[in-house]
């Protein structure tokens, strides 16, 4: 087998698209146009291939064809966090009501950018003073006022960096393609990232394609009970699983119930080593994606501080992304 | 009628079945032919009617057709209940090795089925017995072991009642074709059960067609660790949530983030009343099927002390589904 039926399929019965050219034809038959071609793409490619090989000894089944992708940092930029842009947006509002919360020292950090303050925090002390934050400004509320409070947030949100642009721009093209290629090819694909389970739901299917039932996150302890007269969801101010490093894989095995044969992460934390390990323990072909943040022109050149993830993929022959080398383009171009 | 469904489908539907008749042709345009003709079966189909007519007022769209299911009682039966039947299998070995556990009295009741003890609990005080029975005989293990345990088991697990049977007969085929029927009009079909989350994937697939993703159930605390030199996934014994009434709701929110527009349940305990009333509380056209056991010719008949899931039914206008009336047939003849 080379191409995916379903690709030439796209190729030849479109909705009215425009008139087929050289250049057309390469785009559509190229499920990958945004990756240079390199070693990374041909690995990629090669996997795929071979687990969709019905008669081949990789042959994955379709029920099996599971893959999971970290968010911040490997969908989208994470210099800052866009969720934390939406937490201290609701941070704002509540501060305004409640003007004590300024006194705690990371949230007046917070609400006035106070980048010496936030740049002495070690990775450990910014996630934690990030979980007070979030657990402040988005909990005590229905999941329903919620969403709709993130959603009109998203409508306008500007990324900050490397210039001011749609936070919907700052996803990244390959990652998109991967994504679509994947599914063209019998994945099911799903996020599983340290942002919170609610907050991703709101823009996964718009973004990514991916439905809110193939979301996981961050997750707040919830109850059902009325709220004006009509039985709903409640998020309380207690965090009932943080999804990140060895929470993870226990997050899939809760959400999933099976390893998944494609992983996708990236280095700044170690907090992918988790799934992508789980991932490589099945019995049967895996995948293990690490993109590293290597391009400071176009996006950011940023490094753990102990190196895990990148040695982790030494030592399990990951394949690991160069966004420099391996991307001809960084920022989303699709609608 | 006392003959028990099984006895007839083994005369009539085997795989090398009678040469095609018009009665055979009929059943096969029918999608729901164990159902009667009353007036249950016209109001289920007219809802898929009307919910899938892209040009109508009621058109839901194919991402929020999400069916939620119970197990126990809504689609196989529930006396007794199978998973107690495993967790016994599995208390009895751990009893070989620690016979201290035979002095806790409810064990002990298990191990002999000492009926009168058993029969002298309330609903309440029998389901914390089961969840300590399943404590100890479901956690302290891998999540690998656990299943292939359940999957060896159900191979040759039999259901007593009314006549000994393999435990997959003791499914329903009306619910299965319904299983069918609205996978086939673009539902997403959900387990959504007081059973636990890996004992159900172990038969989900085979049993229901139900991928392991799309099952949901009352779940141990589960940790990362290595296990023989292989990182995997732990079942502590700790119960982290008890996928029963109130709760049902909270893990429809956590692992589909919506609320379902179908939802089937069925009468005993009032068990899954909330995530009938969450699938109600949605904004758009919802169904709620509720399956009453009145039917000891051929299962079971047995009703709530409080009536309050048909209460429920006749205040949500429900649709409540007679055993006895409803279906010609009760037990699985589907392979």
């Amino acid at each position: 087998m080379t191409l995916p039926g379903i690709l030439l399929v796209f190729g030849s019965c479109g909705p009215s698209g425009p008139p087929a050219t050289e250049s057309a034809n390469k785009a559509v038959s190229d499920p990958l146009p945004s990756w240079s071609d390199t070693a990374t793409k041909k690995t990629i490619m090669a996997f795929v291939e071979k687990v969709t090989t019905a008669s081949g000894p990789d042959f994955v089944t379709p029920e099996d064809r599971i893959a999971t992708f970290d968010n911040d940092g490997t969908l989208w930029a994470e210099q800052p966090i866009i969720e934390s842009l939406f937490a201290m947006h609701r941070l704002k509002t509540a501060a305004e009501k409640t003007p004590s919360l300024k006194s705690k020292q990371s949230f007046k950090a917070f609400l006035e950018d106070d980048k010496k303050y936030l740049g002495s925090l070690d990775h450990d002390e910014l996630l934690n003073a990030l979980l007070q934050l979030i657990m402040v400004a988005e909990a005590n509320t229905s999941r329903e006022e919620f969403q709709a409070s993130a959603a009109e947030f998203m409508k306008t949100a500007t990324y900050p960096k490397p210039a001011p642009m749609p936070v919907k721009k700052a996803t990244y093209q390959p990652m998109i393609e991967l994504l679509e290629y994947l599914r063209a090819n019998g994945f099911e694909t799903w996020l599983c990232s340290g942002g919170t389970t609610d907050f991703m739901r709101t823009i996964s299917q718009e973004y990514y394609g991916i439905p809110t039932q193939q979301v996981m996150g961050t997750r707040f302890k919830q109850q059902y009970k009325e709220i004006n007269g009509r039985l709903a969801i409640w998020r309380l101010p207690q965090i009932e699983s943080i999804n990140d490093k060895y929470e993870k894989p226990v997050n899939i095995a809760l959400n999933v119930g099976k390893r998944p044969s494609f992983v996708a992460g990236n280095v700044r934390s170690g907090g992918d080593i988790g799934q992508l390990s789980y991932s490589q323990g099945r019995s049967g072909p895996s995948f293990q994606l690490l993109i590293n943040h290597d391009d400071a022109g176009r996006e950011f050149a940023y490094q753990e501080k102990d190196n895990a993830s990148l040695n982790a993929a030494k030592a399990g022959n990951w394949t690991v992304v160069s966004m420099k080398n391996d991307w001809k383009q960084i920022f989303r171009t699709a609608p």
